[in-house]
């Protein structure tokens, strides 16, 4: 089993609840969201950093969070707007040594409820979000 | 002159401190910098939030922003870590109605004066953080 999260999650070695699949790309519920339908979008391939993550596929992962961002705010899930986010480095909060995209549905008058979430990171159970975004995204 | 400030440097109106220009894009600094080169990638073309957005053009504003994280950290800025932001709408922070990549160099133990600066937006100058950055693309 590979030892990092997301390459073990790629090939099936762990459980994930996953929005969207393409040929490079992987997108999965965070589980520890910071809001509902908190996404992260995942290149296949394993890359630490950005400087090691070839530039086309960057731009792929960026074209599946900008989808996805579109989903949560036009489909059921009913976002008011989106947070797309790549820490870069632990000086920049990097957590998961395998780049990855932050998509975090936001919804009116959830800057607390966010913060809170964001100082205490803990696993919360997903309330259908993924569902909601698949859905948003077939529309 | 146009209404909208990113326009307006498009435009040559407004003066701005440029890292880099292509054909359809502008990467410039912020004038209120959360960290030194925090910069600003910011399509020539008038779209106020994602989902007005062309996705080949949001994915070649990604790919900018991920060639000046390369250019901020192994070019003579040093940075040790990057943040790319996306806020798309109110509800996630974004404050000017004109899509833009925030890219933010980021320094080894700098997450406090970094806090500080987001909480107390203000004016600074750039002490040269966009020769540095683009020295670093051109490397």
């Amino acid at each position: 089993m590979p030892e990092c999260v997301f390459c073990a999650i790629v090939a099936g070695d762990s459980p994930a609840a996953i929005v969207a699949e393409t040929d490079d790309l992987l997108a999965l519920l965070d589980v520890r969201p910071v809001s509902t339908g908190h996404t992260l979008v995942v290149p296949k391939v394993h890359a630490a950093r950005l400087s090691e993550l070839d530039d086309a596929l960057g731009a792929r992962m960026f074209a599946l969070g900008h989808r996805l961002a579109r989903a949560a705010q036009a489909g059921p899930l009913h976002a008011d707007g989106t947070n797309l986010v790549v820490n870069d480095g632990r000086a920049a909060f990097q957590t998961v040594d395998h780049v990855h995209l932050h998509v975090i549905p936001r919804f009116a008058g959830d800057k607390r409820a966010l913060l809170g979430r964001l100082l205490r990171r803990r696993p919360r159970t997903s309330d259908g979000a993924a569902a909601l975004l698949r859905e948003g995204l077939a529309d």
